[in-house]
């Protein structure tokens, strides 16, 4: 039962009176729970739960954070069919998709619970003391991994589960030991408020503080930027547009109190397709990127929005499979009116800059909120002297770059923003002539990925997914995979602690069992 | 010989016509050494450099860096005599400390030289390929991490050897496979520039690309500046005032590319003194903490300016014995006049503050920049209400906070802004009464001492030297040990890459022979 209300701790509150209600793209029309958005008493109630349930959370030990988050994942699979149905109505995502991102929320949720339940992941490291050590004796030190505080979580447009009320942000802020607090996302307050009130539920059954978790509807930027604002409040977690990101980032940099924000946030992806690759597979992977590029109607982060070669027949030629094979792609549903007509505007801002050649766009009859896809090209040149063509259009849409030669490629690779993935697209030895190029690209993305498309980002510890600005705002860390809970932790060190007064991780006898560094030796 | 020019990569440049000179603070008067402030133009070409030689530094072997990380090491002991009595004539130091801070920057590096040339620090993380997964295959999916480029440096004034030119931040980011630019301090400009001839004779030495060092003379705030918003500079380290670091951190926020800035900056490093060892060892701590206090003129971030106690007799005696041991110590040097004017400055504006009950403060004739050591008092319920309060005094200073209860002392803990160091003082089982002060000290700090003074920062892998702003702007790191390193690196993926192009740390034989984690088993 969706009641629009905001929980608040365990308590579902909606004392505002400001409403909105969600949308459903596929049928064109309102959906019918209407939400209530957060009042600022509402807010600062949240937050002062969540610093008071920080002081008990904190020393929660892993085993038991572990069997939160487990519990967590089960109560997401007794939503059942209700939340799947929620998704779709709220996104005009199919059912398909809808059931993939909940296995991998699942999935995240119980990778972090093994994580913390097995215990090794605070880098516990110990240096004995030497009293008789000469000029200066040494103390006993004792370092590992402790939790930042309350964290603030922005749901994702596209990701509703994956990376939102229980997606990676706040599975790791939980698994860490940090509360947390969702700025629920107004496109899927619904499959939000299921999610939040699966974690109430799964806190409640497992003993975890009230104010552990809260759940706060907006649809504006004044509840966010409120939370952000918030003393009390020690890191945040988005993922979203470049401008969004940005301003969080910067309102969290004028703070009395500068928080770290991890924003993962606009990408184009570049693709370099070197000239044998194009010569000899050139239908083949056109068909590939046709289909990358019209994934979930080009709603990813990972979206391949750039392609680039050096101009050649076979490139000519690449051109036209990929518009060809694009246009035989059926148009889909994007997630919200807002979200389509951002996709025309950029589009067409992209297509009326100078020197654009447009090579497909799709123009036959759609129903409302489809997206058409489109294919457009320009010369390294152009694409060089004009920052407009740089900027991602958010949906089924790419740019193809045809370069002069492979300096004028490199001088772009080298130039182009920061980026979370890059591809090379190669025949078998190719790439090895190409090492300047790959070490341009390197140095310009979190991620380099090898005779494969960009979409489709697993879930693993070697995964990373963030890089230079403005793919995320610090490309120290990564958004997805286990080490991604490094973002809301924070070393700290004992010096000559008593031992039964340490903290388990760090007492003599190793009672977790876990992985330590002890003296410079790694053991268990 | 020291020059008084820049090095601009491997050259000496002096094109400038803005110069200064270093001072004598024992014989209160200017050095000889005239010093050229670097040019506009001179930046720009240190940072060109810089960028250039980054395409080659990321990708030398852990060897090489650790070949010249200790040659590093080398030059500097070839410095010598001079070494010390410049460091001695330009901060009014004794040899023994000089020589004691020498020992330290010489260890550091070596140590990075260890990690670097062991190889396992780049947490090489490999998740293997399987092609019949269902419903989706599984890449081959490999991470490390890698350099983020030119790192800009900051001399700090009371560490010329240890955080400064070759200090703790340059060691860990040459370790990483980050050229630097130091930002020289104008208080020890000669120490600067020697420790720079080293580093450039290290780096010809093993063959270094040129551009992987530059020393910049400044003696005001805009050559730091210019080098903070230069577009190709990637990471800041600081260390120094909170005024300082804070505006550099504004300064790269504001950036189009923001950058990480790494300051470690102001800390009062409160010590709770719990009842019953103040009732049976008030004189002991008092004798302790006066060294503590008064400890290379109270010239360190980790001296404890705040002591903290409940009321009581005990109390009151041992303010007494604290301010007659602390007027029992000879006076000291400080490091330069304006270090001096600063420490005058802030003592009388604590002096001045309404309640505030000066219980010692040494008034006999002492010699120009030396620095009369003082003790004041106050309680906690004036300590609460005035922020002027919670000031750091640098120099030899600290306050008594006399708290009504435990409730008070917790309530002043909790609301105190980020520290380096609180430390508790206690009879032995005493501690354990007093948890919810202990945790919230935790939650203040970044090191948490026992029965143990503040001041004396061990290198080693389980120090952390940093802590909630403002002790650092970014609590996630450690300005001291080898996992400082990570400061200035950033993970990187490589999605089905060949075997033979991906860097040795990924390679499937491990020709490195260093720990990685291969589908979650840590193993060599």
């Amino acid at each position: 039962m969706i009641t629009g209300k905001n929980y608040i701790g365990n308590q579902l509150s909606a004392i505002g009176n400001k409403t909105y209600t969600t949308f459903n793209p596929e049928l064109n029309e309102e959906n019918t729970t209407v939400f209530t958005k957060a009042t600022s008493d509402e807010i600062n109630e949240a937050v002062a739960l969540s610093s008071e349930a920080f002081k008990e959370f904190r020393k929660v030990s892993g085993e038991r954070k572990a069997a939160f988050l487990n519990a967590i994942a089960d109560e997401i699979l007794t939503l059942d069919d209700l939340l799947i149905q929620t998704y779709c109505l709220e996104t005009g995502l199919p059912e398909g998709r809808a059931k993939g991102e909940r296995a991998r929320t699942i999935g995240q949720l119980r990778s972090f619970a093994n994580l913390v339940a097995e215990g090794s992941w605070v880098e516990a490291t110990i240096d004995t003391a030497q009293p008789n050590r000469e000029p200066m004796p040494k103390s006993d030190i004792r370092k590992m991994l402790i939790p930042l505080g309350p964290v603030v979580v922005f749901g994702a447009s596209n990701f509703p589960l994956a990376y939102s009320t229980a997606g990676g942000d706040t599975a790791a802020a939980l698994a860490s030991g940090c509360p947390v607090i969702v700025k629920s996302h107004p496109m899927h307050a619904g499959t939000g408020e299921l999610v939040a009130s699966a974690i109430i539920k799964a806190a409640e059954k497992t003993g975890m503080p009230n104010g552990v978790f809260s759940n706060l509807n907006s649809s504006g930027i004044d509840v966010g930027q409120q939370l952000v604002s918030h003393p009390n409040v020690k890191a945040v977690g988005f993922t979203g547009s470049i401008k969004g990101g940005r301003s969080l980032l910067d309102l969290a940099a004028k703070r009395e109190e500068p928080i770290p924000v991890f924003a993962e946030m606009g990408s184009i992806n570049p693709v370099v397709i070197l000239p044998k690759a194009l010569e000899n597979r050139q239908k083949e992977i056109a068909k590939t990127y046709a289909s990358s590029i019209a994934l979930g109607t080009g709603q990813f982060c990972t979206n391949p929005g750039l392609l680039l070669g050096v101009k050649s027949d076979s490139l000519s030629s690449f051109i036209k499979s990929l518009s060809h094979e694009i246009m035989k792609i059926n148009p889909s549903c994007m997630l919200h009116p807002n979200i389509k007509k951002g996709y025309i505007n950029n589009k067409e801002k992209v297509i009326s800059q100078a020197n654009i050649s447009v090579t497909a766009n799709y123009t036959s009859e759609i129903k409302n909120n489809y997206a058409e896809q489109a294919i457009v090209s320009v010369t390294g040149k152009d694409f060089l002297e004009n920052p407009t063509l740089h900027l991602e259009v958010f949906g089924p849409f790419s740019m193809v770059v045809q370069c002069e030669n492979e300096v004028e490629l490199e001088s772009i690779i080298s130039k182009i923003e920061g980026q979370l993935t890059g591809t090379v697209i190669s025949d078998d030895n190719e790439v090895s002539e190409y090492s300047e190029i790959i070490a341009a690209l390197q140095n310009r993305v979190g991620r380099i990925i090898f005779n494969g498309v960009p979409t489709g980002v697993e879930v693993c510890e070697s995964m990373v997914h963030g890089g230079p600005y403005p793919a995320s705002t610090d490309s120290r860390f990564s958004a997805v995979g286990i080490t991604s809970i490094k973002r809301w932790v924070r070393p700290f060190s004992y010096q000559d602690w008593p031992n039964n007064l340490l903290p388990k991780e760090l007492q003599d006898d190793n009672p977790l069992s876990i992985f330590r560094i002890k003296d410079g030796i790694r053991s268990k």
